[in-house]
């Protein structure tokens, strides 16, 4: 199967520890790498994990509070250095530029390395990013400010040929693509063997939500309903409700509650305050209501979907 | 004796890796703590070694490249977050403030907490801060662009009273302090003790120095003769000299020679290049020409003046 999975760089909140460095995370599909926001240090954590990341062309960045966007100065700066060729895309809302842009004057040019940025729509479900593999579509969150969730969609796949049914009619390779797509097969006699006898469905194409920072906001359900594998913020423990509310983040109950409406097939908790040298309370709040969860930790990698 | 140490937090050139992250060192005199420079994430290796960071009021940055400064915004954001009171002193080259301006646009004021920002003169000694237990100079060094060299002082110590002979004598309290400040004892009958006898001679003061980044630069010698402790960069070995030259960096043989020529107590090198996994071979170089050598870690706390 197509490789499909998160690696976790930074499950902290605001604040880093040396356990738990701020939000990073990187998704591969097909051995290509998308990032997703860009904590301190995320360029360490990079190299600590063993991830080549000359390979990440696309970078999402959810919303522009520091926690979320302070490696990135150090980030591109090692890619400059490490002489990256081709483009990085950024896509951010439209403020990250300015302020970046007084530590950009330290990173040299290149003229074969372009930075990109595309600007995120703070209002409405949109797509960023498609290609025969991936669609990356994004969706406003509740936040202090503007934030953006994000959610990485595997392209459907083709159909599966049965091999038998295939090498005994001795079907050629152009022939075999054109099965692959859907058409039916003609015999010189001119019989048709419909198409559903020389296939089986392929799997049902997988996809992974990513929503920090927010309070729940059942909103985005449209957006993810399905989802294989859905992050979402649980900051606090349900007894500190009133303070998510407040921060605009959420309690591990209140993600746990969205995934299970959302009907997500797993749940990984993090952006944990550092108020939790043990997460295990949050995520037995969680597991209460939505049994699939799992406390992220730096440096684990999350297949999207379970391959049992 | 009063602690005067130094803690390393970074010891990598440029590029962090996990094992050494980008430079950043702090000072510890007598229970204050300095910054020197600030290298990404510095903030993590400040929890990571359990150097209360709030303690931290003043930071000298050297120069404004990327390895020397994008831990700035994480350390002073968490600084806020964290409740500090009062004022963060930052002295570093004009142009500094701007380059931070955008990211600091993100971090939340407080009316209690003041960053005070100090223009470092790039072309001559100067001294920056000076109290009863501590001062710091700073001086040109020999970089790409404009950079600083820093030394820290610690301030003469009084004298030492000869503890039989003040007993001996009955001298008052208020007599002792005068002492301690040189002053001669008058007995009842007019005889006079000589402070001489009365007194053992300080400890000389001691003193650390911080040279980084620079090609050897024999003109900060009048600044550092002397030093106890020499922290002088050794970006690369021997038979890289050119491109140290070309780069405005130091081998590891001219930090020992530039040791040697300012008769340093001990050097200590460091902001090594990636290339060098084992820098035993830089240390041997160096040793050549400066035997007390050390080549330093992230983690390390490196006493100023031996004990022994």
């Amino acid at each position: 199967m197509i490789t499909f999975n998160v690696t976790i760089l930074g499950s902290s909140s605001a604040i880093p520890t040396p356990a738990r460095f701020t939000t990073s995370q990187v998704v591969n599909l097909n051995e290509r790498l998308y990032m997703v926001d860009c904590g301190e240090a995320a360029q360490i954590q990079l190299r600590r994990f063993g991830i080549k990341f000359g390979r990440i062309n696309h970078i999402f960045i959810s919303h522009l509070h520091g926690d979320h966007i302070f490696g990135l100065p150090g980030l591109i700066s090692s890619l400059t250095m490490g002489g990256k060729k081709g483009e990085l895309n950024i896509y951010a809302h439209a403020e990250l530029r300015s302020l970046m842009s007084g530590l950009m004057n330290l990173i040299n040019d290149s003229e074969d390395f372009k930075l990109i940025y595309h600007t995120l729509n703070k209002r409405r479900h949109s797509f960023l990013l498609e290609d025969e593999k991936i669609r990356v579509e994004s969706f406003p969150l509740k936040h202090r400010i503007p934030c953006n969730g994000f959610i990485f969609r595997e392209q459907p796949q083709e159909l599966h040929l049965r091999g038998n049914k295939i090498e005994e009619l001795n079907i050629s390779i152009s022939d075999r693509l054109a099965i692959k797509k859907g058409m039916d097969y003609i015999l010189p006699d001119g019989t048709v063997i419909p198409n559903k006898d020389l296939t089986l469905p392929p799997l049902k194409p997988r996809s992974f939500a990513y929503c920090t920072d927010t309070a729940i906001h059942e909103k985005i359900i449209p957006y993810i309903e399905g989802v294989d594998l859905l992050y979402h913020e649980a900051t606090f423990g349900d007894n500190l409700k009133d303070l998510a509310k407040l921060t605009g983040h959420s309690t591990a109950r209140q993600a746990a509650i969205l995934a299970s409406k959302a009907n997500a097939g797993k749940l990984i908790i993090g952006h944990f305050s550092t108020r939790y040298k043990d997460v295990s309370e949050l995520v037995n709040e969680a597991r209460e209501v939505f049994p699939n969860t799992h406390a992220i930790n730096d440096g684990e990698k999350i297949d999207v979907r379970d391959s049992h």
